[in-house]
């Protein structure tokens, strides 16, 4: 049986999400290629973008994602790109992701060689993020893209913010691609059984970290006006380091001390083997349970 | 990447626990084998018995669990066999399991195509048992192994025990084997923090389903004289019938009405995927939460 040995994800997000033709020629460099399993792609037409998600070997995933950026860098034209979430590139945030057989620094290489060669290729800047960042100042993407497109010609300027691979301006269409490699990320929602958003923004503020709460835990209380119910949205960056459960209980018990209970909980996206393993190890209490011990993790051993 | 669309577990019991020459060449018939994966092995020389658990593609088990019998009928002299275990054949009982892909009708077939070789190639009575029974009175184990290969011959005259394949009397020196199709079994125990036995064998009347208690559940309260605590040792049969966190749950709530807690559970063995999931599906409350969310559950589409 052929087993890949290492696989990385790759979620790249690009500033095209209204043109059908061109989200499709960007969407091919993954369909159907070797080694390369396209999870997901979705598009938001009010955001003006579009995310994939796809997992592979590191060597046929590199190839993908280079072929997908030059698409992006050709067919995107950001002089032209209306959308209410920010970016500053034609692909303009490309993360990678560790996810079997795979050191954080193997990742961080990746996204360096990737760097290396789209830069070259297509004359594109290039700055590095998260794990793959040059200074602590880079590490936050918010900050990297802050200014956004319209302001980066001038942002170039400053000696603090020169791109760490490829020219020192601006691409005249495609602006700067911002790569990186980060943890799995938890993209998560907890929603209550009252409709007082207060609540919500409460516990929101009780369990991030940014306010003192749980390390590597975002969260926002929102309103579900729809439902008649509040949501506390959060993205666990490292399930390591702060488990869901720990989480759960925490918002559980939270909104129990405000006479509110928990109607439901829902996953964005994929969730890693290891964090619903270990949700199940902490209510079973299990010990000596890895994850050789479940079946189907070992059938293609 | 090539990907075995339909897979099946074997669970093969021999009636050598002590012999290891005799054992190595009943695992060689795993071990090394294109398609199917050997997951473990493991002998009692009190029992004088031994299990496997393998995994693979239903054509390369069928030739596994072929030659395996075959060893076993030539090398294992029952007449001379001394062991705790109930057993009636040299190959005693060997069960199938879907995995992945399959029915249980198809296991069941695989079954019988299984029954028809060996009892053909070997001279050997078979017994179908469980979901391969050929009559409700054939399902229970127990009941066929009854009289055990000392009884056999006596057992065989009856004509409700006649084999399903092969001859009418005995191996005479391998008895019969039982052979059949269930669910995957879920070894788990849960202990508690205490010395009192009766509270381990009160609980576990409670939950089992001979007594009225979760339907697919077996459950035994037994002491852990070297741990100073008790146990309730369970199988759970089918566990989309009843749930590790139904049964956990009322264990929980019964040993806190008597004043006790859980030190801790153990699975035995291996655990599905979809059991594990299910779990953390009911603690974590999340909706619309399947098998395909779970990213490593897609690296091999």
């Amino acid at each position: 049986m052929k087993y890949l040995n290492k696989i990385v994800e790759c979620v790249p997000n690009f500033s095209e999400g209204r043109d059908k033709a061109k989200m499709e020629q960007i969407i091919d460099c993954f369909r159907g290629v070797d080694e390369v399993n396209l999870l997901d792609y979705s598009n938001d037409v009010n955001h003006n973008r579009m995310v994939i998600t796809a997992v592979g070997s590191p060597e046929a995933m590199q190839k993908a994602v280079v072929n997908a950026i030059g698409v992006a860098v050709r067919e995107i034209d950001l002089n032209q790109h209306r959308g209410e979430h920010p970016r500053m590139g034609s692909a303009d945030v490309v993360p990678f992701i560790p996810i079997r057989n795979m050191t954080m620094e193997e990742t961080v290489l990746l996204a360096k060689k990737v760097a290396a060669e789209v830069s070259k290729a297509y004359d594109l800047p290039i700055y590095l993020y998260e794990k793959a960042a040059s200074a602590p100042h880079r590490e936050n993407l918010a900050d990297v893209r802050k200014g956004q497109f319209e302001g980066l010609a001038e942002k170039m300027q400053d000696p603090h913010w020169k791109p760490d691979f490829g020219p020192s301006e601006p691409h005249p269409t495609a602006g700067a691609t911002i790569l990186g490699a980060r943890n799995f990320l938890i993209a998560w929602n907890v929603n209550l059984n009252t409709d007082n958003v207060d609540i919500a923004k409460t516990i929101a503020r009780k369990i991030r970290f940014s306010n003192g709460g749980f390390p590597c835990v975002k969260a926002l209380g929102i309103n579900l006006a729809d439902k008649g119910q509040v949501q506390v949205s959060m993205n666990l960056t490292d399930f390591t380091q702060t488990s869901m459960q720990q989480v759960f209980d925490c918002i559980r018990e939270e909104a129990a001390s405000r006479g509110v209970s928990i109607d439901c909980s829902e996953v964005i996206g994929m969730l890693p083997l290891e964090a619903l393993a270990n949700t199940t190890i902490h209510y079973l209490q299990l010990k000596d349970f890895n994850l050789n011990r479940i079946l189907e993790n070992r059938l293609l051993e």
